[in-house]
């Protein structure tokens, strides 16, 4: 075990509902690392913070437990789960938030979390981060054995993580993500625009903007010209050469979209 | 010692005030743990952040120092103090932010911090975080005697915490805390609820909004429907199933708010 | 070393961004000790970045790495680079980030970062903080020799820095930053300003706002009333006691700016 513990929560920065986590890991495992990944996913929607994990979990060291808790479900009957593929631990509600993790590892194994040993000694009904996700993490973190903490499942909650199409000569695909920067982030991977394009060059569309060809990084766009490209994640983004893409494509800054984007061939 | 500090602050994210304070603790503590609670406390809403103290410091290790700087007197006469309890330690100015503390425990003692040998070299009169609480909290951390720090006192500053009241058969509080989902945090603990209704059901009125009955978690609620719950610290809290009570019960989300409660058996 | 690395950034909280870059320095050194700045730098404004970092990189122990991104030339011909003075070392763009810094001390010396075997394996042309500079710092915390990563430049790009004037028999200079409370905080130093005054009273105009004299601390004023002090980084501010200095002088919160402000002998 790396000893580090990641979290992504939608609970913000304002209460101490992060920090009273972070209190119970340490109070079980005083040399855990906590590193935050975000604590501003908009309330309740899962797609977002399983986004986010996706992206980010392969970049910390093997051993390091990904706690997750976008959980409008807490107190009902949705299964608390842990997540073990080669590497890496996932710990929070089973909602789909770990959905693309379990897709893109031949081997995840699920664990139903039932041990009351590795909870708090109160758990309620409101706050599982505090009283099952963070205790959990803790353990795993000081290298407990994750099947002594209840029985493996097969069947975790999905996620419907739309997949680009192509039709009628358009590749068809989403916005599911929009970054700080204002960038547009899509569901089309790299190489499957590569593959779509085959070389030609390529006429993007986004709500009422339109983007030619596909740039390596801002820079190459005049200052507020907007262009596409592969993006950090590998995947394509329309981006705004320090402007926000958002605004241009009339998505207003807050939100989170799930707006259609179209690839021809020019 | 567990060697954990944890702050809480007004200072926001945007500047470079909080780092700076971690700075310093580590100037002095190499080995400190660093724990954010809020610094999106309003500023200088001292009963905002003395709530959140209270709700927070019981999840951390014994041995831990809670830091706390919600500090509108900086520079004038108010006194730099230090709370130690059984198991924790506070640090911040003696306006009333540890007060909640101060009331829960048996014995706590105040010690009026004057020893300048553990504050930074030049103490100006703007930044007491860096230049005062953030050194003594770290050599706190160190194992240092508190009473080297100074001398005890008897009169730490007492904060008007409300309390409910019942009166002509109706339970009247106060809510004292809206949090990030927007649910209205109220100061009636759960047992003096049970102890109110006396098995009877309820009727709960917030501004506009009227909810009737108490449900253990939000998703018992139906979407868009308001609930009456005992939240996470044990106080009773008004909440809407995946959406904002604030905004049903009229108010405005950035606002810190004191509104009435009033409870009536149905 | 100090195994500290701070960060300054403009990624904002709500993505993965600044998550990543931690998860990449701790799979090179787990024992590295993040301490975030600020990763709410207004997108691409490299000024208000320079400036938190001249203001913090004192407070931390010598040894300590200084990681900053705000990096709009990213994936173009602007130079990674290494700054490393008397104790402290300082890893971004070539883009005026540590200019302050390089002209602060007596010994700088530039290195331009070039040795890939300090970078991610796959460096991309988007996210240089996650592909370059969180490994180099990362390694330099672990006590590489900056040396072997690159070959010394002597010429690393300015800033415009700007600097108060005397004109006409009075003191000209500029706001550089609002802070979370509000104040205004100038690039008059405070020794500059007792130069000018020369013990006679002071007449200070910032935008619609004049203020009379200088005191020593915020709540020496009434509540509501504005004041000039000299703050905690030894600069000229402008605040109101429990209020805003910027509302008051016709600057809305969001904004980055730089305004005159005009000290009069009165």
């Amino acid at each position: 075990m790396s000893g580090i513990i990641t979290m992504t929560t939608d609970f913000g920065l304002s209460d101490h509902y992060v920090g009273v986590m972070k209190g119970v890991v340490l109070s079980i495992n005083p040399k855990a690392r906590l590193i935050d990944i975000s604590h501003q996913v908009r309330p309740g929607y899962i797609f977002q913070a399983a986004r986010l994990i996706k992206e980010a979990y392969l970049f910390f060291p093997k051993g390091t437990v990904h706690v997750a808790v976008v959980d409008p479900g807490v107190g009902g009957d949705r299964r608390p789960i842990l997540v073990k593929t080669k590497g890496h631990f996932f710990v929070g509600p089973d909602n789909g938030l770990f959905w693309s993790v379990i897709e893109d590892n031949e081997v995840a194994e699920v664990i139903h979390l039932t041990e009351k040993a590795y909870f708090l000694t109160d758990v309620g009904h409101t706050f599982h981060g505090r009283d099952i996700f963070a205790p959990v993490a803790s353990y795993l973190s000081r290298g407990t054995d994750p099947h002594k903490m209840g029985r493996v499942v097969n069947d975790p909650v999905p996620l419907d993580f739309p997949m680009p199409r192509e039709t009628g000569g358009i590749l068809a695909g989403e916005v599911v993500r929009m970054d700080h920067f204002g960038n547009l982030i899509t569901n089309i991977h790299g190489d499957v625009l590569v593959g779509f394009l085959r070389g030609a060059p390529s006429l993007i569309r986004v709500g009422s903007l339109v983007v030619e060809g596909v740039r390596k990084t801002y820079a190459e766009a005049e200052e507020g010209e907007a262009l596409a490209l592969i993006g950090s994640s590998q995947y394509l983004e329309i981006a705004v050469n320090l402007g926000r893409a958002c605004d241009r494509a009339g998505v207003s800054s807050g939100d989170v979209i799930r707006m259609k984007v179209e690839v021809n061939r020019a």
